[in-house]
């Protein structure tokens, strides 16, 4: 970490001279370099926390060869560079901590080949992954990964964060669909990082490695995505159980049994509470004594099979101590379930002061960890609000300042924290399952990894970014 | 390439001297130091064409500790180092064309831990891929990738060259399954690659560049896959075309009708009616009219599914120009048709001195890929028998001698594999699907890649093998 601190202060940092500027100009015109104040201050948050980190200018390149032109400048006078998407991304990674410029990816909107006989898409990574599904689902195409932030987050953030959602549990993460990438190194060539084929077995997995790199490896400018044929229909499954942890160990009877629903959430009391009042939604009835939810959905071609899987499923949630298991079928009642759901994060956040958490774990794992989080709740004096990706083994731990003093928020929680990913470690878990290391864990890089790993890591930046211009800061 | 034969120059060419020797001994016990001839010759080949090189000594290791005492000592010494699995490797990757020490991986025979709860195996790389899947089923479990050598293949180098199979189509390939895998680096350092969740945004993917690298990167100590519930049916269509570019059409037909087969299979008129011949079995019958089959399996766990997804895919094959279709349900059929299938590369080794080449395109680019390899087969004089995963683009491309002269052999061919990678590329293939690129592909690379997409491969080689110890003259 010193290393790379040092490193850092031996940048320029955000120290962007008006011969800068006027290059920047050349290269992607007046109109896309940004010095105005608001423009700085909004790419100097995410969704992440409280956080601020200015850059000196915002750039809006709108093709491979404008962003290679910029990475050469910029990689020649030693300027910080960090990509951006929308974002909403949740570990502070888009954040131009070392000042420099802010790649600004919303130009590179375009979704530029649907490839129906091969169910493949090629598109910019501006593009919101949203209104990508429906463009693709219009054509009978389907891409899976759905992160809660869907209607805004872009394509391009969910490949730098290897992102996953509900549907992970079925159908996988960004990284099981990403065929190749369009990269541009820091050197400014412009690679391809594999082939559009389903198997590829020549050379090094440059796009796997790639995926995830949360922006420190290159500027991606176009993706290629496979696709599969659309899912016709789903069921809705909402179970009210009495304890939280049995609520978790129901999660992996599920699976014993044979089953792999499409998604399989779990949400705390206070997720779903807080939720409903975020929506101003009085859709589902919480009566006292529940303790937490899971959410189980089902798709497939056949509702015959779905009725009879939903139905095995609510056999298998009746051994333990739940309320009524609430069948939703119809489409408003799917979708308001749904928005309860992906709701929970921004509740948290409107609620209250708060560092999420992206634990994983095994699948099995899941009571423990929660008991386990609860107990260093005790200990370290804070509250947390657990909901997730249950069938993933990813929980997500809100941990809300609520009334903890300023002091027990700085010094005394991140002992907690290091507590905690100690313990998901040893249960066979990491520090982030979908979110990435990004600013905000990166502190925290060595419970997950040996100096050893990290050495490797950090030499495999070198090789792909030798002045460390891409993102610094990140990751370690 | 140049830079790479002049560093193999500069290595000891398997000049092992009695010190050496000692020092082994005293690792892994007198008895695992082999030196006699039969050993060396057995690992002089695989099952690649007619290749012979001979390392100076065979180490069989048995634990990382083992392995870590050996390459820490190789490194310093520059002794070179290629693992061996069970020799079954079609691109060359186990030879020690540097000399050398050949680690033999056959005493990792151990499965160490079948983890039920979370659908995991952890299990060492000498485990002979059947006998995995095999002791999984027993408990419910499946793991799919299913490699034509399954039956005598190792595990461990399924995870080096990222194999395949005709499971691939519908349940992905060896990368898709790999979780986290122990390794000693060239350095002796033994490290895990990732961690034994579903789920990982923590740090750059360092197991997905490790699977398919082919023993350049390290020495794979233990491998942890994720695992799916057991599928408990499946039934198998043979379906004979008159015409083998249709049968390459109809495939994506297939696809586009929303059906994903467990398996689908190309086999040309030769492949089968050699592999009849090679396994001495008439239970096909092969009209004179027939160029081609397709080997299409569904499987499942609901039969009246099955039957009317098998019924629904023979309406669509038989909008082609095909005799009648097969529908195997017993399972000796099934067995029979797999096995006519498992034994074309076999069959057509016994026939003919060959070259097989592992191209991949997109799905529906096969019938285009076929015609080229036909017509590029004109151009240069060569008889080529193809067969292969045609659902996933991968085509075997197996070139037979038969009566082609030594010179065309040696120089004029050549020039037609070339010619025949630059369509694939041109295609938006590549040159490799699941056989790696070992030593034969390795002349080839650089039409599937630029000279800096092989810096950044050579240059993340230097990471993990500052000395190039390991595997030397391999993929680059």
């Amino acid at each position: 970490m010193n290393d790379c601190f040092y490193h850092l202060c031996s940048m320029i940092y955000g120290n962007i001279t008006e011969v800068h500027l006027a290059y920047f100009r050349q290269v992607v015109s007046m109109a896309y370099v940004l010095t105005d104040e608001e423009n700085l201050i909004r790419c100097a948050s995410d969704h992440t926390e409280d956080l601020h980190h200015r850059p000196a200018v915002v750039l809006q390149p709108a093709s491979a060869d404008e962003v290679s032109s910029i990475l050469r400048y910029c990689n020649e006078h030693r300027i910080p560079v960090t990509a951006r998407g929308a974002g909403t991304g949740l570990s502070g990674g888009a954040l131009p901590v070392a000042g420099g410029v802010v790649l600004d990816m919303k130009r590179f909107n375009r979704i530029l080949h649907i490839d129906k006989r091969n169910f493949q898409v090629t598109t910019e990574p501006g593009v919101i992954t949203q209104e990508l599904q429906e463009t693709l689902k219009a054509e009978g195409l389907f891409y899976p990964p759905d992160p809660a932030s869907k209607g805004s987050c872009f394509i391009g953030g969910n490949v730098a964060e290897n992102s996953g959602g509900p549907r992970a549990v079925k159908y996988g993460v960004v990284k099981d669909y990403v065929l190749n990438l369009e990269m541009v190194l820091a050197s400014g060539e412009v690679i391809w990082t594999g082939a559009n084929v389903l198997k590829n077995a020549t050379g090094y997995n440059l796009t796997q490695l790639v995926v995830g790199s949360e922006g420190t490896l290159g500027i991606v400018t176009k993706i290629v995505l496979r696709l599969i044929p659309a899912v016709k229909h789903d069921l809705l499954l909402l179970v009210p159980f009495r304890s939280a942890v049995q609520a978790c160990e129901a999660v992996n009877a599920v699976f014993l049994a044979g089953y792999t629903p499409s998604a399989l959430e779990f949400m705390e009391r206070d997720a779903l509470e807080w939720s409903m009042k975020y929506v101003q939604s009085a859709g589902v009835s919480l009566p006292d004594d529940i303790q937490a939810h899971l959410l189980i959905e089902v798709d497939g071609n056949n509702m015959d099979e779905l009725y009879r899987d939903a139905e095995a499923i609510a056999g298998i949630v009746q051994q333990y101590d739940i309320d009524e298991v609430l069948f939703a079928d119809s489409h408003e009642q799917k979708q308001m379930l749904w928005t309860l759901r992906r709701k929970v994060g921004e509740a948290v956040k409107s609620n209250s002061i708060y560092k999420e958490e992206d634990t994983v774990v095994p699948r099995a794992e899941l009571p423990e960890l929660l008991t386990i989080i609860k107990a260093l709740g005790n200990e370290y004096g804070f509250h947390s609000v657990c909901y997730g990706h249950a069938g993933d083994g990813n929980l997500h731990v809100n941990i809300v300042k609520a009334g903890m003093s300023d002091d027990d928020w700085h010094n005394k929680l991140p002992q907690g924290i290091r507590r905690l990913f100690t313990e998901v470690v040893r249960l066979g878990g990491t520090i982030s399952g979908e979110h990435g290391i990004g600013l905000v864990q990166r502190p925290y890089m060595d419970i997950a990894f040996s100096e050893v790993q990290l050495q490797l890591m950090r030499q495999i930046k070198q090789v792909f970014d030798l002045n460390g211009i891409l993102n610094p800061g990140k990751i370690f």
